[in-house]
């Protein structure tokens, strides 16, 4: 028994789950892992040279054979250097994220390769089918790291009502019912982040991991509401002061140096001056293991409850 | 075919539904037309005196003999009158929202009455459920009116692997797909406001529901945070200008003149100066109807997705 996705049909995958690119953290070996695993490793591109990302790339394709991607940071300085070695490479497929990807769709799509934006409401979603986008990732506003503000169960039924593409949901996954409930819905697959972070190939601190697992539904705080980047990360030192300068007028460059490389600290293991990005289901998330293990879980929960459906009907 | 829930059976409920209160909206008039349409109506005692809801529990009890309830709002001026309405008037089942309910319990436990707190986070729910609650409603972010901070998606399974009680989802449902997904996800049922809003039999003002009908996904406001008002709204100019005024020290006196009895406001049709409560699912409802049709339309689609769930499997 499998789930029937049409992202498993053309992209290759054995199971319809994205690994979601994160800066610092969706290394070459961790985006192998996820999919040798089964599902789709996502190197990110974001805090990389074009060359880091070059590296990464001939890191995760030494590590395995399957299909994986990468994951556009469009703001980065280098980006049209990014995009030439995404298309030597042959990378099948790439996600998008912060910022418009319609300009650069033109030239991805001549290397035959998909895009998949990443995208925070109806709108983007709709711009990105126009310009051909092969699906998009509807990520609501629990997850980790930069957020929107729709959520997801009130973002993913608007964009299917919207777009004729593939729709992923992102944000507050991290079991197999939640994976179901998203198929169900009709989405033909999911993104994940936070869960993957508590992986054994996951390369943040074992400190970071811990907070994650230990954390309650309500650790985690958004900040920067109102600017461009507004971010989602687990209650410590670091957030706590930034939240509390954001009510001080005129102290924007204090925050600024409080957000200095804040996700490379916490990835590191600083867990009181970094940014510990990670979403509201971390509260849910109680123990690790290999991406392999999490990733056959998630499956076997997410059959189950498919299987089961009809058993709540009388 | 029907959905088989425990509020069904203990409730004497056709739909695991329930349409939420909501002020100055859910009269007796509405609460006994979602009664008689299968689900759980609920009459809501929010701005309304004791002698109010003595009257809205007798206008219900003329127009139904099915069971409805009475959505208490626990900082009202006359709750201790209320609460004795309630239970002199035999209502088998109350939910409660603005504080906690845990001192109400007892009196509304003896007298039989089943109690619903509405709660936003995991910590409210293990206290309901150590005083008794016969469930709890888990509701999101992204609802209307008065809002917690977690997201549906997010906080239904955390609430679920918590409590041993029945969990009814409540944010960002406003189709049988969604509907669907929630029990798929464990809950026994779901809350629902704003879709029931555009009904006919819903007192608000035409102008009101034509504004949910027209709006986009993104056409809500969050305002209020770090206060203990956080309300979600349709953005308007009342609510726009209540945000502008939020960056604005030393404007809670004007703040307070604009929210000031806004939402009834709403109700009667002011589109410029009234607080139009309204989730951010809004975006999705496209038409009205009775009660009785949208809400069979919701099992309608529910049960065929339940049915059809495992054809999503190989």
């Amino acid at each position: 028994m499998s789930i029937n996705s049409i992202l498993c049909r053309d992209l290759g995958l054995k199971y319809p789950i994205f690994q979601g690119g994160m800066a610092y953290i969706t290394t070459g070996v961790m985006a192998a892992a996820s999919s040798n695993a089964g599902g789709l490793g996502l190197i990110c591109s974001s805090g990389l040279t074009a060359q880091q990302v070059a590296d990464e790339i001939t890191a995760a394709k030494r590590l395995t054979d399957k299909p994986f991607g990468v994951n556009l940071m469009l703001q980065s300085p280098e980006i049209e250097q990014i995009l030439q070695i995404v298309i030597d490479t042959k990378i099948p497929v790439v996600t998008t994220g912060a910022g418009d990807p319609t300009p650069f769709m033109p030239a991805l799509h001549e290397a035959g390769i998909k895009v998949i934006p990443v995208i925070p409401h109806v709108k983007a979603a709709v711009k990105a089918a126009k310009a051909g986008a092969y699906a998009v990732v509807a990520e609501g506003t629990e997850s980790g790291g930069h957020v929107g503000d729709m959520t997801t169960l009130a973002l993913v039924p608007q964009v299917l009502a919207a777009v004729d593409i593939p729709v992923l949901a992102a944000g507050g996954i991290a079991d197999g019912k939640s994976l179901a409930a998203m198929l169900l819905l009709g989405a033909a697959g999911v993104q994940i982040g936070t869960l993957f972070m508590v992986a054994d190939e996951c390369p943040i601190d074992n400190a970071f991991k811990q907070q994650i697992l230990q954390a309650a539904d309500t650790d985690t705080i958004v900040t920067g509401r109102g600017t461009p980047h507004v971010v989602r990360s687990l209650k410590n030192s670091m957030s706590l002061k930034y939240a509390e300068l954001e009510k001080q007028p005129g102290t924007q460059a204090e925050r600024d140096k409080l957000a200095d490389k804040a996700l490379l600290k916490a990835v590191r293991g600083d867990m009181d001056g970094g940014c510990l990005m990670a979403g509201q289901i971390s509260g849910l998330i109680k123990h690790g293991g290999s991406i392999a293990s999490i990733m056959q879980q998630l499956m076997n929960e997410a059959e189950a409850a498919l299987a089961g459906a009809n058993k709540l009907l009388d």
